[in-house]
């Protein structure tokens, strides 16, 4: 099973932390890999997933790519995706829930290949459950999708010039 | 700080729960209070939540208003809505991050007096955070809302005749 969450609005990521929450509840087995997402940046629900057994995150991304100073060459940014990627679909025998975060993103920066990436989602076995998350969802991840979600964005205090607030954007 | 995540799509409730997880590894305190949703009617993300310390749960709806066999009196839902309510208002006091599950429902279905809502939503103290989720959300509650995402449904397994799976829809 497929699940997209998309959109620009606020709660894809802790959407999917919510369903892998639930799912675990259930017993199932769960792993959060994250694209863009580098490890040496912590959000809140980390030391919450670091204690919780059966939940597993994996940050493998580089950072936000071309923008708020980010000096990397572009094409670091695609070979840890790449790698990111390759790491995930090894672990999803190990899995019944697979969440791929930011991947939308990383599908539409190109910093993954979107032909590689749909060839495995059209593999990936009926009884596991592979969630993407990350605004921009490629018309052909929501074709291929069993369950989609756009979350839009209603009103953002950003937009009236606050910061963001640890414990909420991360 | 007032955030509502409202719409017509999946993820409503996940997505306030990935935002107390996130919350709670921010070392706050996080109370979910669940409106319509009774004790007697379990989800995946219970079991969980139960073991997680800081992160408390109060299930106090009575099931699904006028629909799928529910044979309650509308008096006894709206009873069960109010003294749930009067529970939430009590314990903020207690807790940084309070989601009140399902509170649009509740009110658009007048199991709960809007200006009430409204006026203790207008007296939540800057420093907390309150998450307000449900389909519906007044457009009163969205006004007075810091933020607001609406979840969309673009396609969902429903719709093709499958059933709610267990650990995906509870």
């Amino acid at each position: 099973m497929l699940i997209v969450i998309t959109g620009n609005g606020k709660g894809k990521t802790t959407s999917a932390i919510g369903q892998g929450i639930r799912a675990l509840g259930r017993g199932k087995k769960v792993l959060m890999v994250q694209f863009i997402k580098s490890p040496q940046w912590k959000s809140g629900e980390d030391f919450v997933i670091e204690k919780l057994k059966g939940f597993d995150l994996i940050k493998g991304g580089k950072g936000f790519v071309g923008i708020l100073g980010d000096n990397l060459p572009f094409e670091e940014h695609q070979l840890s995706a790449q790698k990111t990627f390759e790491l995930a679909k090894a672990k999803l025998k190990d899995y019944d829930f697979l969440i791929l975060d930011e991947i939308n993103v990383a599908l539409s920066l190109k910093l993954l290949d979107k032909d590689k990436v749909l060839s495995f989602l059209k593999e990936v076995p009926e009884e596991k459950v592979v969630i993407l998350t990350g605004r921009g969802a490629l018309p052909e991840i929501i074709e291929l999708a069993d369950l989609v979600s756009e979350i839009k964005e209603v009103k953002h205090p950003f937009k009236e010039g606050k910061k963001a607030k640890i414990g909420i954007e991360y």
